[in-house]
């Protein structure tokens, strides 16, 4: 998989690249990310990528010709599955969007800053807007890295313990059980001692009754499937 | 504002903090964010902070110990009015979360990594966990960038123009309205004339009607205050 970002912050997500799970998947020839910094593709001589807003509202806005030209350039070497667009307003990421962009061969992110983008840019160059959640961020950059987190660590061979992930919340609409490790005591806070039973089914048992009660108590709407 | 992060995973997001709003936030002297290696919590000759789970399931789990010994060095420091774990199994976050989380003077953010933490952590410890969606990431890290940049953002002066913030998606439960730049035709693509008419009271108009469309069309959920 190819993951091409575009932003006009690329140092502010470097550092995540460089030094995460992605770092590994790229190493591994399983993803490989490209951060584009969207002045590069502003010609004027102050590399100018905002502009005041028509209706005299606040704040800046993203001006369509570097994000046309940096986009049509990307398109131009290469098929892209979806031209996604970070925004508080787009469809909710949830892990099913993730397992089915994981899919995909080459994604370009759009990251928004300032007040927001031309909405031409929404119109005609993204097919795909997505909220990572109902609350607004400075920027798309961190909902760029969280949206890349998710599905590349899903891709075979991401992740070293491929059961680790299918064990996780979300993918069989339960949250995952408590675990807990080494000591057995701490402070006079036990680990239940079914854990140290030795029994296999006795755990698998435990760990799924835990998983249902704390979505039951939780996350009702998981098992209702909405 | 006062924001210490526990991780064993710094430099995944230094990056973000040295190249955001938030190192302005840090330079006005609004806000301050410390970075804490767990790693440096931990006295053996590895500096191991994961061990094994019991039960035998698959992935790590962070150890008690040294999570306990910066959670507490921190307290004894100064209070704090919340202790954050981010995990996909707690609080939904959103705006009036980030809203009142802005009004804190100190907070901590404890980022999971690996399959999880021992269980008595969040038992004990912890004050309030919050998900920042429905999707599994490889850590915390983005999940405490996220808060921060969301809880930041919004304190006094930290944006150079207030109404910007204020007029963003969510704070009236409302999505923004549709935003443009110049040109005001591109590539045959035209700014809705209204925009252009310099009728302050009818633009004002549209922009609440879009928004009010917007919302009845993508969040509906949004109008119905839930």
């Amino acid at each position: 998989m190819r993951i091409d970002i575009i932003t006009v912050l690329p140092e502010m997500i470097e550092g995540f690249f460089n030094y995460s799970i992605m770092s590994r998947a790229q190493k591994k020839g399983i993803a490989e990310f490209h951060i584009h910094n969207l002045r590069d593709y502003a010609y004027d001589r102050y590399r100018k990528v905002d502009d005041y807003p028509f209706g005299g509202c606040a704040g800046m806005v993203m001006k369509i010709e570097p994000i046309d030209r940096c986009i049509s350039a990307l398109k131009a070497e290469r098929h892209y599955d979806e031209v996604i667009f970070t925004t508080p307003d787009g469809e909710q990421f949830n892990q099913k969007m993730a397992n089915t962009l994981s899919m995909s061969q080459n994604l370009i992110i759009l990251c928004g800053h300032f007040k927001g983008i031309d909405y031409r840019i929404r119109e005609h160059f993204i097919t795909k807007e997505i909220s990572i959640g109902d609350y607004v961020l400075t920027g798309g950059e961190l909902a760029a890295a969280v949206i890349a987190d998710s599905i590349v660590r899903i891709i075979p061979g991401v992740i070293s313990d491929e059961q680790s992930a299918l064990s996780d919340s979300f993918q069989d609409n339960l949250l995952a059980p408590p675990v807990y490790t080494r000591p057995a005591e701490y402070n006079g806070w036990k680990v239940p001692d079914v854990l140290l039973s030795g029994h296999e089914a006795k755990i698998r048992e435990w760990e799924f009754q835990q998983s249902l009660e704390r979505t039951q108590r939780l996350r009702p709407d998981l098992l209702e499937g909405k």
